[in-house]
């Protein structure tokens, strides 16, 4: 089958951006199928992407290649990298934008092989003239070992990304992201709730805020519409929602709200 | 030529969703092609999406599988059906979303066949787990009657759809769809309003609120720049704009807002 | 390799619009690849349009079918054109949204053989019924002087675009784009403004209402986050932007301010 590539980004679909990137890697690789991951990553939020792309990679098939433009750093002396995991290949900045995928990673290579870049390189727009046409030699064969030269590990930079705590008996997590529907994704995934509950999701109480929430249920419909609710969600993250309603704006919580749970 | 599916759902493209079950259909039917129809969907809103599908689904090739993720009551009791209608298949919650094609259904069917989700199947994202893996089976060329038992129609969910009635010499119908553009689309198709209007456009009063038009265009262009004209829109249903402005908001007017037809 | 059509529009994503187009397209020409360029153009924006369509164009492959529909005239006598520039097709409405594109043109032609348009052709959806199905045509190989008579370049309806003009010693041009990321891109291009730096960019001085920015730098990075840079972009216009933050808010610029550039 054709190759395929992902397209993970903070560009947004307002402007021509994404759609450039697509006419770049179609003149180099005709044949190799683009799939849209997400576009909506907040401006320069990498942490942001690193979640989506750490949750969502899997569901892909083997051998696709996913690009990454959430670079801030765009122009300035950071890397390009190219990450080889789990049969996937990773095409990034170096700027933890992948941190979540180094432990399985097989290896890594810099970007440097100028002979694959589109001339001249912009200094704004490495999408368009550097992770658009390398992707496109990816998917179209290109090793990564000709991208030029090994990279360990422990040479790619790492995000501090925030992982839940247990303090004074009580588990502590934050909203990491809250999507289209209001709901509240927390960074306390599906092992660090269970080990915490002792398998007794019922005794478990939920706050942010001022707000509580006893118990966690398995589905948004479990309570009455209008109703919070947590439940872990489709990232395998505790998540807390209103049935038919957007959690974010009636409990008014954003971004980085301190999550507790206690027994 | 390879399979089309479409793609309808109140995910919006800010978060991953979307991208995930292409993901999935990807890894089972590589070959088919997907387009996204409408993902702007307001939140659970089953009656924008039924008209959105009725409206649509007809400037497909024939034998395109239309999946439709408005899905309220995802991980409650509430079935998945495949309905064969007009040579179009089409994967849906059974919720009443495909209301309007029902009376022209061949057959359908309950999706029941648990060895075509993948597994394990999240309470919550069912778009991921249920509906893309079985989209891709159809794609591929599974049969309908493969995926559970028959239904008649009459078991199928129907939605109370809104529909204009004649009162005291007016017609009353409803703006069910506010555009990007900001145009009034009402629930007035063009087969009540030329019954109603006995062939006579020019002869028609429309009232909204304190808004009066009289008589219908062809174009938005017919008025100058600025002013509210009446066409029959593009879906063949009633609608009210101005030329290169935006009638919501410069009349104020928002979704279920009475229309009233006098002549 | 099979055709690619890209597609332009002011039709956003939360309607069905471009969905359909799509359905049309995949309809006549099944094996043509679809690539969204933008569909994010304000409303009716003619010259936004223009602008995208022209620095985005040469990142396609050879033979592209580039569709644009940014149409206010829909409906009316405006006519719709195909042009021949530089290997690629242009498919628009004739109000100036392919101006930037006639002094490279080879050849264009009136569309008006009604034998490849979707019948009927409403008055409001040109999109549908004539942009989708004639584009595909050209797709699948039928050559534009099959589509109705050439007419010549000084036929076609051009814009005033504006263009940096130079005034008491100053460079005089006008923010004409605000992308996602707040960033404010000029009218003054790369040789607009090495004329009048006499290539020496470090001289220069920008000013936009009451701010004031000394020499252009190369990258965002080049200045510390949450300060103002000039730089050429990507689409190689002068574009001034705050590193990780959001130029159009801070500064509170917004569409067509005058930029004064002096030494």
């Amino acid at each position: 089958m054709p190759p395929l590539i992902t397209l993970t980004t903070d560009f947004g679909l307002a402007d021509e951006y994404v759609g450039v990137m697509k006419g770049v890697i179609a003149t180099i690789c005709p044949e190799a199928r683009i799939i849209d991951l997400c576009h909506g990553i907040t401006p320069q939020d990498i942490r942001q992407a690193a979640l989506v792309l750490a949750s969502s990679f899997r569901f892909f098939p083997a051998g696709s290649v996913h690009v990454v433009v959430v670079d801030p750093g765009v122009g300035t002396g950071r890397r390009i990298i190219v990450l080889d995991c789990v049969d996937h290949l990773f095409l990034a900045p170096d700027n933890g934008v992948v941190s979540l995928l180094i432990p399985a990673a097989r290896r890594a290579h810099a970007v440097t092989a100028e002979e694959y870049f589109s001339k001249p390189v912009s200094a704004t727009f490495h999408g368009r003239d550097i992770f658009a046409p390398v992707a496109a030699r990816l998917a179209c064969g290109t090793l990564p070992d000709r991208l030029g030269p090994p990279l360990a590990p422990a040479d790619l930079c790492t995000l501090p990304l925030p992982h839940p705590t247990v303090k004074d008996g009580r588990l502590q997590g934050a909203v990491v992201h809250i999507d289209r529907f209001g709901n509240l994704i927390t960074d306390i995934d599906r092992h660090a709730f269970s080990r915490f509950c002792n398998d007794r999701p019922d005794r478990v109480r939920i706050t942010l805020n001022s707000w509580t929430i006893d118990g966690i249920r398995t589905t948004y419909g479990s309570v009455p519409p209008g109703e919070i609710v947590a439940l872990m969600g489709s990232r395998d993250y505790l998540e807390i929602g209103i049935n038919q309603g957007n959690a974010a704006k009636k409990m008014q919580i954003g971004l980085d709200t301190t999550v507790y749970l206690s027994i």
